[in-house]
């Protein structure tokens, strides 16, 4: 059987991983493939700058449109990714291939993010495949999870811990007590964080990734400019102190639910209690928690991130392309997608903590718990730190409470007199 | 377009809840399957017993060959079982139907791992499709996961908490310090256990659903007689206090690794370190870890029993199913098996926790350690406990050695006059 050929758009580092993965285990893929992948070509920036991996130079080539509108060359790999604030040219790329009718594996959340009703439009018209495993989660098969395994299930809510660099962060802030910065900075170093650490530190590339994984559970049109987004910077190691003290830790979670009718989606720094699944996921370490009308309670872990981890999840990509070219059919489950209206931030209920500076005075718990009570918000617990000081510091734990109502308390509240600073407030999610 | 036709052969635990999620979900089901899936006919024993759903009096039937021989129905659901030491009929049901050129979907570890090379040549028969994500740890995705989400690595470890029942049993005995007998009479009243609970205490059900999972992880024809197998009943509060003090939680776990030539396969109670993502799997929950050549670290999480999880695999198999039926082909990817020789559970290689009774004199650590050294076994780290009593315990842990000289180090060690008695002995995997 003729070998397919596959058009491999970048070698950096999960083109490199790609590459390396297609030659190292190349005889079991083919057995798995059904046939053998090769790589037909490379796009590279530059024929002659040093690499990672040995590519023959007859492989390289600068131009793009060369892999693409190659006939003989039914599966496109796009592994160049989203720099400087634009898509392109990775999205013009994918739907020119997709229009031809290739079979696209891409790792790009940006495009899929942004771009998902033109890819899937191009898809329609090209009959061929898009698949993105790669896209969130690096190695862990969560697409596929959503796509096909459970595809009996309603899912009603997932929670990821889908960026790793934000992960890292707040794992060594809570084990060694520092601060946000002074992670960054060793962060940054270690080259888990970009020297622009924007989009992970704020939530931007898991709004991406919770964008694509909400739009395949809940077979929904998802808006990403819609998911509210809210990072990790202004958490402090005391927030992080209060959290162990109360039994929760805090991980930035990518939260979607769906009771049927509407759809929430968030990214947000989370107080979840200690003995979820999802509490002991650290370091650079990826995780989605699902709950499904059938299956109940799923987890998924692995590496999010990283060359030959994404690169698995490419090549297994490629492999199913392979099944589907061989056997002249397209991609068939690409989803259903109904519009969507997301819930706004102020319609989602959640619990939270609140950690209040407050002046040290009889009757300040009682003038505070007063303003709580008549805007509907309910207290679980309460700590206080720092009797005889000022300011003392009280740490609320709400029950479930709508954030209009949250929102309105806290207005009220930062105006009391007693009332020093709101220091934070923490969304809580999760049964232990 | 037409419904594919379901014919659902048993209507216990796992047929009840395929029956109530086709119904539940069906609209979501026949978007996601391209069509709907439509239960021709029930197998039941008796037509008029009682159940735990409603299903149409029309649809039930007692004679499997009307279902199985019926050229309409192309699915054959198969959810009988296996009872009373036999794999008959749910055995000839498959086959007849695989022969016949039918998609069949099984939950029968037993018949799988007992009879594969017999299915596969039905299948190769009839070219239908062979489906069984149900099998193995429930509603958690693991077969779709090592047929294609792995197919670009190599796996080089896999360990599974992979029977619920034990796993609850250890919980619960490391919660509250209770004694194994004690638990099983609880998990017995609560259902969580049978009334002949020996296979799964004794790591039968562990080793068929290990035999399944390495036979495609590693390609291989594995002989599920050949896995080693050792329950828990020999597990004491005692080894799991010691086990705390030394960092470690004790789980039943399935093992099977490759080194590219031999494959090991064995199932026994296996202290983990405390920090290892599958310490943390309690109660009736499974998990299974792997380590893949690309993919690094990965873990499934979730339940590996009940109606509804178990049935919500079953119902994504009957998709991917619908959807091959629909194109027009037969499943492609059942599977490579080379035939495999496993390892005697004498060549593996493992650390080991060895709890000792010794008399209290002077000089007995120095004779147990020269035997331990000229069998080469290397101590990593003893703990004495019960000083000025008789027997005082000595509880080792030992660096990798090969389980031979282990045999050796303790058939001399047994004789000893100064050892009273050998407690016992339970292997150590996995890095924190």
């Amino acid at each position: 059987m003729d070998p397919i050929k596959v058009g491999l758009l970048g070698l950096g580092n999960v083109g490199s991983g790609v590459w390396e993965i297609l030659q190292r285990n190349s005889e079991q893929i083919a057995r798995r493939a059904a046939g053998s992948l090769e790589v037909a070509g490379v796009l590279v920036r530059s024929i002659d700058k040093p690499r990672q991996v040995v590519v023959p130079r007859s492989l390289l080539t600068t131009d793009a449109w060369s892999l693409i509108n190659d006939p003989e060359i039914p599966i496109i790999v796009e592994t160049i990714g989203c720099s400087g604030g634009t898509t392109e040219p990775a999205r013009s790329y994918i739907i020119a291939a997709l229009k031809a009718g290739k079979h696209v594996v891409t790792a790009n959340k940006e495009v899929l993010a942004k771009h998902a009703n033109e890819l899937y439009a191009a898809l329609a018209e090209g009959r061929g495949g898009l698949y993105f495993e790669a896209a969130v989660a690096g190695g862990i098969p969560i697409i596929k999870a959503f796509k096909e395994s459970l595809a009996a299930n309603k899912t009603q809510t997932l929670m990821g811990i889908i960026n790793g660099t934000t992960n890292y962060m707040l794992t060594r802030m809570a084990n060694e007590s520092l601060s946000f910065a002074d992670v960054l900075a060793d962060a940054q170093r270690l080259g888990y964080a970009e020297p622009d650490p924007t989009s992970d530190v704020e939530g931007d590339d898991a709004a991406y990734k919770l964008a694509i994984l909400a739009s395949i559970a809940f077979e929904a049109d998802i808006d990403v400019n819609q998911v509210y987004r809210e990072g990790i910077t202004k958490i402090t190691p005391e927030d992080l102190a209060y959290a162990e003290q109360l039994g929760f830790v805090v991980k930035l979670l990518a939260i979607a639910k769906s009771d049927g009718d509407a759809i929430e989606a968030r990214v947000h720094p989370t107080m979840i209690p200690a003995k979820h699944p999802l509490a002991s996921v650290n370091d650079v370490f990826n995780a989605v928690f699902v709950q499904g009308d059938a299956v109940g309670d799923l987890m998924f872990y692995g590496r999010g991130a990283g060359s030959l981890p994404t690169g698995s999840a490419v090549v297994a990509d490629c492999i199913d392309a392979a099944h589907n070219i061989r056997r002249g059919v397209s991609a068939p489950r690409n989803g259903h997608r109904e519009p969507s209206k997301l819930k706004s931030i102020t319609e989602t209920s959640s619990r939270y903590y609140i950690n209040l500076r407050v002046v040290d005075r009889p009757g300040v718990l009682a003038t505070i718990a007063a303003v709580f009570g008549e805007s509907n918000v309910s207290i679980e617990s309460m700590i206080q730190k720092g009797q005889k000081q000022d300011p003392v510091t009280l740490a609320f734990v709400t029950h479930q409470v709508i954030e209009r109502d949250l929102q309105a308390a806290l207005d009220r509240i930062k105006d009391l007199p007693v009332v020093r600073e709101i220091y934070n407030v923490i969304r809580v999610e999760g049964e232990a």
